[in-house]
């Protein structure tokens, strides 16, 4: 199978280099900034374009993993309709590519990637949804290459998804930076906070996260919460985060309270 | 050594058993509720009292493993002035003691507990306190017993280190809760989240939070932000805590971003 990645951000690095061990061939990296695509192809060892018209038509596969905004431009600028068009976007239907071609769908790894840090694919959910069984069959089939968890989910249950997703992942590592932040002033190095976030994320796997809650808020301790705050009282912004989401956890248990 | 544990919930109940196997003598419970001392004392082969008055008076060590609003109102009945009394509080200053014997200090281990799960100790950093270099010690010892990460902290940096671990832990598990109610209603099952969960925890042992950090704010993407307010207009609570989250993300890196 012949690959062309549009894109060459993280997305498209640690998917790239999966499929590529994986004996997929990845024929051309684009990307509208040349030295990125450039950065990837070089790591890929294959070509690079930043030219939307120098594209290889000639692609099983063509891999949109770029932000959603271009996407839309991009594709009204694509013109290879009988390849299979896939795109990686948590939020963007699948029907954004059925003005252009008849084969398409999306291919999207439920997870966080950063370029610097390199990920474990065999663990990570591809969310499947193809343009016919056939489409979605294959893939499954290239999922599967990289990952023993996939699954078909419709484009409404991706978007939903995706919004659950900031929640578990962009606004959980915002609690991390806020509480990185937190220590920092008090000479003491924010490592001493991993083995709790290393914990916190472990229950999980075994309770669910309404039994797992703990702290001040689930228990209603007032006094706590009260010194807190106090504590807070020049960090206006985190006193606001605190207030509201200890408001919002007791509201969600105050049953078991009573 | 020999320890009378002062309270039965999750921090008294992994705390005793963690130290009871490394050949403390818990020689008994102490609990308002007489079920959960009874419970706990079982769980230990040892003796408990709901009775003040019955508490032993000849241990080493008195350990607070109790509600901060309780511990005032016992310490006030406990008259057991030569022994070592130590609380395991995140937010209660060491000085709580003072009135009521020489030798006190803290025992606060970083760490989410519940009963349910059992927990690896051998990570858990301990934050010690003591009312005298030689308290300190002895503190110091009983902690390396059961961990090899102890750390000397004062009142002020443990409150705090209580504070930013509310939001590295009891703001975070809540993120997820958010994230496994918005998965609930799509029919897909909540474990589709924990590779993600466990991967934005794990970004934070080679990654500061800062750099770890992804999603649609950090990037300003005001169309995927705008579809998942849409999403959101019928849980208006999640709205306003996706809306001042986001918010707060972006302007923590807009500079990045302009």
């Amino acid at each position: 199978m012949k690959a062309v990645f549009i894109g060459s951000g993280s997305v498209a690095t640690h998917l790239a280099l999966a499929l590529q061990e994986k004996g997929v061939t990845i024929s051309q990296i684009y990307s509208r900034t040349s030295i990125n695509a450039q950065i990837l192809a070089e790591r890929l060892g294959t070509t690079f374009t930043s030219d939307i018209s120098d594209i290889y038509p000639d692609a099983d596969i063509y891999i949109y993993a770029i932000k959603d905004s271009f996407l839309m431009r991009l594709l009204s600028e694509m013109d290879i309709p009988d390849a299979l068009h896939v795109h990686t976007a948590g939020s963007v239907s699948m029907m954004a590519f059925e003005r252009y071609t008849s084969k398409y769908g999306v291919f999207y790894p439920l997870q966080t990637f950063s370029k610097k840090k390199p990920v474990d694919f065999s663990q990570i959910p591809i969310c499947i949804e193809g343009s016919s069984t056939e489409v979605q069959q294959k893939l499954l089939d290239l999922a599967h290459l990289i990952t023993t968890k996939t699954y078909v989910v419709d484009s409404d249950q991706r978007k939903k998804l995706h919004l659950a997703a900031v929640f578990a992942c962009n606004f959980t590592n915002y609690m991390y930076d806020i509480a990185s932040q937190l220590v920092a002033n008090s000479g003491i190095g924010f490592e001493i906070l991993q083995p709790l976030i290393l914990e916190t994320a472990d229950k999980i796997k075994t309770l669910s996260p309404y039994d797992a809650q703990t702290g001040p808020a689930v228990r209603f301790d007032e006094i706590t919460i009260k010194k807190h705050l106090k504590l807070l009282k020049k960090e206006k912004e985190f006193r606001g985060i605190y207030k509201d989401l200890s408001k919002s956890i007791y509201k969600r248990h105050k049953k078991k309270n009573l």
